[in-house]
């Protein structure tokens, strides 16, 4: 099938070098297709790894095996295979990844667990092990490619290449994050994205990594929601190669702690939102803000609600402001919420405040913001200061269309 | 908008008089249209009644009052506004219930608290009491209506009208259950219809009777979804005239209440079943049947998460044997699950077992099964001996364009 560009998409940035980063790619031919497939990322010695993963129950071997990898907290290499997802494939599956470990590892003379393994498409084939042999060769001595390329190449449905890059000041040294990521559909939290990878050559101890990445993914990858569905093999992996040369950061009391963290929750902000820039047939790119709740994680979770609920995002793909489905969905969420103190905007205008529609309320300005791409929903629960913002995409013909005849 | 009929609809079935229920529907015209939208049924003094609510946290005043009544028992009325949920309304919407109270509590002669009130519609907009009003004066002094005439005027985006009529032996006497029902989105568990109502003229305790519908809400309402969203009005009321003669039915332990009981149940199943044929957009009925679970309650919230992907859903509208989805699905449920000892099958064929794609799995048959109406998904999760079965509908262009302009 093919698929329209989303109107949503962003062009693809300029994105500077990484020192410690190669990129290459390669055609495994997963599927029947003439494209790239095969995603080569090679890393200096001494890179320091951190990880985030789905927590779907049934999650891939890739999935499983990063867990165990990020442990050690050093990368000499990534794979990504697009096409196939490898979950759901038992022994078979393991084999197949553990082949590509040894192959990349004896390529590069380190040990295979720092060789790490994406993989994603299709559930339920095992990702075959000759076609991954040969795509692995060829990738291997490939040359160089952009940022774009990659990006591209890790890509299934989605509809544009994403990248992000951002730069920070460690005291006197300029250090620079790269990320690309893939997802359009089949996106929930918690672990909000499919595969994003993170580049930067700043100096970071490993578990200063893993504690800056899980923090930027509280606000970020698990704050989005395309459709609810949550892939059994969502991954975000960070790589900093230490090629700039910064003194190590080790804690947040370290000189420019606070500006890398700051840096990879901007980063990790702009990827995830856009994969819902790619949500499957999405036409609306919808923030909404929750204030008021008891704690920050029940604003998150009746965001979530909001934003996971069909009968909401069909309004606004309808232009409708129909602040009753928001209502709806506040009261579903499980979370404490008050009926008679709901405050619900729409584009900085209030419908609703606590408990009744507005008197005066004029839908003009309302349906002229919801006839745009970028929607705003505000909530206010009235009960305490917990505030949080998520972002979805509206819910269109689009995604039946995508979803209805995907595989076959 | 029109509505086409649903392809998964079934006749209105034959249903008998219920000695103490007198139906009689009148046009309020709560909404710009020329259609009946005010239902009154008119109880037997003595009429016991039990009730199950929304658990929206935002529920109506409806939801509110009617939890208080039930606690009482009695019943003496009913009425039933369809075009607005009154949902959402503050002071003006209890004014306008408290109203039609008076006014039938009034004609009858009866405490206010036994004249029972639901609607449904647009949430946020006050009933309006003039017109409410004029409605209920009209429907007092209507002549007596059929069963059908009611199932049609309580509905709103319904296509069909929805009623079911189950017949029991108590003893040497004969009770009937009869019941409508309305509603077609923004349908979940907990509390899955919007609106169902059952009369019976067996003779019954209001304990008991309250009992009775609970147990067999848990495995009729509650297991069925069509969107994941729960509205804030859904209701099921359980009125017992008592006038088949039977001696009143206490507890369990009482001559005929175990098929009292098991009336109750079917004729649950069927209205809510009923409810997902006429889901919005619905071209395919789904049973999902979990076993293996830890627990039932376990192997029900599976078979909702299943039952409520997107991904899922699409796929079976699709025609598409996607078991890989239904893997994620299990996943994600947040229930435990080991992926491999996971068993799916479509149509009586297994797909999948212990947690391995099946060597010989031929998909031509299984392609013919979901190519039909009535899709069977069975999930076996090799853990335990909890089981469960919910039902739902596909997801389709139809939910979308029904959704995306409903109100406007």
């Amino acid at each position: 099938m093919d698929l329209e560009r989303s109107p949503l998409a962003l062009p693809f940035p300029e994105m500077p070098r990484i020192a410690g980063v190669t990129l290459r790619v390669a055609r495994a031919r997963y599927k029947n297709w003439d494209r790239c497939d095969l995603t080569y990322a090679e890393l200096a010695e001494g890179t320091a790894v951190a990880g985030v993963f789905t927590k779907n129950v049934c999650c891939s071997t890739e999935v499983e095996m990063g867990r165990e990898q990020v442990q050690a907290g050093r990368a000499r290499a990534l794979i990504v295979n697009a096409g196939n997802s490898n979950a759901f494939t038992g022994y078979r599956g393991r084999e197949a990844v553990e082949q590509i470990m040894e192959q990349v590892a004896g390529h590069l003379g380190c040990p295979t667990s720092e060789v790490f393994v994406s993989s994603t498409g299709v559930i339920g084939v095992p990702l075959p092990k000759d076609k991954a042999r040969e795509g692995v060769r060829a990738a291997l001595t490939a040359d160089e490619c952009s940022w774009e390329d990659a990006a591209l190449t890790i890509g299934t449905t989605d509809t544009f290449a994403k990248g992000a890059t951002v730069a920070a000041m460690l005291g006197d040294t300029r250090v620079t994050l790269n990320g690309i990521i893939k997802g359009s559909g089949m996106i929930a939290p918690d672990m909000a994205t499919m595969l994003g990878y993170i580049f930067t050559d700043a100096a970071v101890e490993p578990a200063f990594l893993q504690r800056c990445l899980s923090a930027a993914n509280l606000e970020s990858f698990s704050c989005i929601t395309v459709d609810s569905d949550t892939s059994t093999s969502d991954t975000v992996l960070a790589f900093a190669t230490g090629k700039a040369g910064n003194s190590p950061l080790a804690s947040l009391d370290d000189p420019g702690a606070d500006a890398f963290m700051a840096a990879m929750q901007d980063i990790c902000r702009q990827l995830a939102h856009l994969v819902v820039r790619d949500g499957e047939g999405a036409q609306k790119f919808i923030g909404i803000a929750v204030s008021g709740a008891v704690s920050d994680e029940s604003a998150r979770r009746v965001g979530l609600a909001i934003a996971n609920s069909p009968l909401v995002k069909t309004a606004i793909a309808g232009g409708d402001a129909n602040w009753g489905r928001v209502v709806m969905a506040v009261g579903k969420a499980g979370e404490p919420a008050d009926r008679d103190r709901l405050s619900i905007g729409f584009g900085g205008i209030w419908a609703a405040r606590d408990g009744l529609p507005l008197p005066d309320y004029d839908e003009a300005p309302v349906a002229k913001h919801l006839a745009g791409q970028e929607i705003d929903i505000v909530v206010d629960l009235g009960l305490g200061e917990g505030r949080a913002t998520v972002w979805t995409c509206d819910l269109t013909h689009g995604y039946i269309s995508i979803n209805a005849d995907y595989r076959s």
